[in-house]
Parts: structure tokens; sequence; C-alpha cells
């Protein structure tokens, strides 16, 4: 077995002592201005675009943060190209020697459950983690959670999602609990069991930063599992809303930001005083802020000490 | 906007005079001995014995029935290799006139659903519909609601699967229903609103052929959604038992047989007497035989009247 995927992300982030994760969705429209041009490109083009824009990210990120989370979406989108140019952006990642968490919230039964993990984490895709979906039941995870384990690769399952339909399902209550917490119930089950005796198993879960109540009795009903926080910035959470999902020692969460990060130069208080080519410099301003925010505001100031 | 998906549904249904939908699931370790050799090819090779195997399959099936089903994580496993056979297998698909369904169980929120709808059903993956999963609730599933009902495209939402695990969480209850029938209530009003008048709409459900009972209400529960039924012959499912899905008049269901069908060279009683060299009329044998028992054991019988 390859070292734990636990052990590989926690010394990620006491390297670059912080939690922060640049989520990278590149999207056509929302591109600096240094690709002016993208909005008539075929997609052959763009996806050799969002390639490039994602790699000339991650250059400035990689330096920061320890892990990236591309969206598979933004790369399906684009057919063959869109695949072509994810692949490059994950070796391009990795080179950085970041983690990389492929974005797919993947799930399926049996066998095909089985490809999806060889694909992702112990094949051609080479990601470190993937985001699992678990609506179809502990026996379509269990395929995820052992191939993760057995290639030091992680899986995070969406236990709480942060938009505001995640009510529709994953709030029903069913006896005691609700749903969602029916599932915390199964992540912190699979994270115990692949920690062997560490703090974290090879099993994390996704809530949203868009639930800071809900993140405080996630942290404590999966005390084995890393919790993965979207929802940072752009979609309404703050740095004090993400404070639940750590443990007192600054570890045990991973919050992620991508619009605000990747695109800063839309963000005027972080393009201020650039030229359209310094796009790099605004991301980079933008990733130090969200550092600087999570370190003041949550336990993963800790980190920074 | 393009014809409806249920109306080419439909017709497509009434030209082949049956429902039967065969899954296109390639594995390594079951193709036909034809394909020897398969066992330690490179991914590459690999792929590209994929693609002539499922084309070799659809050249057979074509003239039988009226849809296909490619489960998107065997060729995901394979990398870009894997992704550039499926689009072979799509585009082979689509010029034999077969609907092609792309099993995928995608789901996530806002622009990145959209991300998801346009690849598949709008843009360069050209499928007919997508399987959908529910589990971030109704917000996620509005940019595919809205992209296949103005691409004349259909979704299928997985409501309750096949396996023995869809307990865990589908099956747990809240208030009066199951969390399934929660799914279900969303579906139909999604389904309904789609219809605009006519009986099908461009949202459907996914039921598990190993559920008879449940097949029966959920029939009666969403009367206006496509069910799409997965796990007939090696899940167990039996043609008396998918009875429940269909309509009177033989509509309203979609039945998928997947290994049974095209590794049919490995089950004696259609194998019989053949070359290996001959798998291609064991896959016949099969589906024709699939689509007998359909016909004899559900209302798709008034089909073939």
């Amino acid at each position: 077995m390859n070292q734990g995927f636990s052990s590989r992300l926690t010394a990620a982030i006491k390297s670059k002592r912080t939690a922060a994760c640049i989520g990278l969705d590149p999207r056509r429209e929302a591109l600096p201005p240094a690709f002016a041009g993208a909005a008539s490109l075929e997609i052959k083009e763009l996806a050799a675009v969002f390639a490039r824009f994602c790699c000339d990210v991650i250059d400035v990120v990689a330096p920061l943060v320890p892990i990236v989370k591309p969206q598979l979406a933004c790369f399906e989108a684009l057919g063959l190209h869109g695949m072509t140019a994810l692949a490059e952006v994950i070796s391009h990642a990795r080179e950085k020697q970041l983690v990389v968490l492929a974005d797919g919230k993947r799930g399926d039964i049996g066998s095909t459950a089985e490809a999806y993990a060889d694909g992702w984490l112990a094949g051609p895709w080479a990601a470190d983690a993937l985001t699992v979906n678990p609506y179809l039941g502990l026996d379509s995870i269990e395929p995820f959670v052992k191939t993760a384990h057995e290639r030091g690769a992680g899986i995070f399952i969406l236990v709480k999602t942060s938009n505001p339909g995640s009510r529709d399902f994953q709030d029903l209550a069913s006896g005691e609990r609700t749903i969602y917490e029916h599932v915390a119930a199964g992540v912190e089950q699979l994270a115990a069991r692949t920690a062997g005796g560490a703090t974290y198993g090879a099993v994390g879960a996704v809530v949203g930063a868009t639930w800071p109540r809900q993140l405080d009795a996630m942290r404590a009903a999966m005390p084995h599992a890393w919790i993965l926080v979207p929802g940072f910035g752009k979609q309404g959470g703050r740095a004090a809303d993400v404070r639940g999902a750590f443990h007192d020692d600054g570890l045990g969460a991973i919050v992620v930001s991508a619009r605000d990060v990747i695109f800063a130069h839309a963000r005027p208080e972080m393009n201020d005083g650039l030229a359209d080519t310094q796009w790099q410099t605004a991301v980079d301003r933008a990733c130090r802020d969200m550092i600087d925010r999570l370190a003041a505001d949550t336990p993963a100031g800790r980190l920074a000490e």
C-alpha cells in the first residue's frame, strides 16, 4: 500500500500552513480579458484555453495551497477536447506537488463503481481523491472505499451540499435523523474503518460552507472524516462560517474557493492597479486573502503559527 | 425546439415493436474469445477493442431495439482513450438511428449541472438522454431539465436503484413516504411540466427490475414519466417482474439488459453450436430472447401485435 491519503494531505496542509483548496472551474464567459476571443472559439480551441488558464492558475497557487479541485463538468462540457485539457491540468498540478481532488460526484453500483474508482483513483486520470454521491447506498460506495484505501487515495462523500435545494431530500427527517445525518453516520463508519488507528481515514465528507450550524454538528458526528467545505466566497460562505468544520488543532477541514480566486480579475479590490495581462497577480492576491481570512477566523490559524 | 425526446422514443419503440434497451458495458475480462489477448493489452489498445466490440454489438442489435445505453464508467476507466472509444460508440449508434442514453448518473449544482447538461445533451457527446442523480435536490436537476426540454433530449432520474444497498437511504421513511417516493413525486412534477399535454415528458425515472412491487407503485406515482428499468437478466429481474413498469398500452417503460446480451457468448444456451468467431450470433439470439420474453410476459406484447 502507498502512503495513506490522509497522511499525504496532512503533510501538504502543514507544509503550506493552510487548508485552502482552489477549485478549477474554467468558464468561457468568465475568463480574464487576457484570453479575449474565447467567446467565439470552437470547443477544440476553447479546451486548449481552459488548459492554459488552469495551468497558469496552478502556477500561481501551487506555492500557496496544498490541494486543487478540478471540476470535471467544466471539462466534460467540451467533449474529448475538454477531457484532454483535464488530463493536462491534472498532470500539471501533480508536477507542482499539489494534491488533486477530482470533483465528479460519481456514483454507481458494483462493478460500475469499480470502473469509476479504477479510472479516477487507480488509473489513467491519476487523481488523489474523488467526490462521490451516496444516493445509491453503502454497497455502491464500497468499491470506491476499497480502491481508495488500497491505492493511498481518498473519497469525499456528499453529505450536506451548499445549494438551497439540498433541503429537498438531504434534510428530510427519518426517525431521529435527517437523511444527511444518516449518510454522515455511514461516512464516519467508513472513515474510522480506513483510519486504522490514525486520526483520519480515506473517506471524507462534503458539507457546504452555507450551513455553519450543520458544520458544527457534522464535525462532531464524523470525527474520523476530513470535511471538504465548498461554497466559500461566491456562494455566500465566510471564514467564520466554516470554523465548525475544523478540529481545534486546525486540521480536519479543507475549504474550497473557486470563482473568487481564479476569476479574481473581476473583483475590483483584487484587480486594483493591474493591467489585463496581470490577471495572475489578482489570483495571487485573492488566494492569499482567502488564506489570511481562514487563518484569522478559524482554527486553521494554528497551522500558520 | 427539436421534436421532443418522448416523441422520438415512442416512435423508435413502435418501429422496433419492443421496449428493450441494450446496455453497452464493455469489460476486459468478459469479452468474447474472438478478442483473445485483451487480457494483456495496454489501455490504448483495450479502448480500441472496446470501441470495436461495442460497434459490433450495435450492428447486431440496431435492427432489433430502439435504444442503447453506454455505461460511461466503463469508458472513463480507460482515461482519454476510453473517452475516444465512447465518442466513437455514440457516433456509431446514432448512425444506426438508435436512441442513445448516456448512463453517467451525473449531478451537481447550478452552473456545474448546466455544464454536464451542455456536454451530454446539447453538445459534443451528443447523447439523446442522460441518467441523473437526485441527491443534491430539485434545484440541481433544473438545469438538466431545461437543457433536455430545449434540445429535445431526456433525463432519467435515479429513484429506486436495483442494488440491495438502495435500501440504505432510498428506503428511509420520512413522513408518509420513503425518500425514493419523495424523489418520485419530484420526477412526476417535472415530467408533467415538460409533457405539455402529451402523455410523457422529458423527465423519466430509474427503478430497478429487482423491485417488482415498487415498480407497480412507481408506475402509478409517475404517470407522465418514462421508467427505465435496469437489472433485467443478470441482476435477477425477470420479464414478469418488470410488468408493473408499463402502462397497459405497452408504453411507458424501457427495460435494460447489458451483460446477458452483449456477453451472450458465455451463456451455453445462446452459444450452442457456435464457433468463437460467431459471438455476434449469440448476441442476436440473446437480444431476440429478451424481446420475446418481454412480449410474452409484459404489456409490451401489445407493441408486437
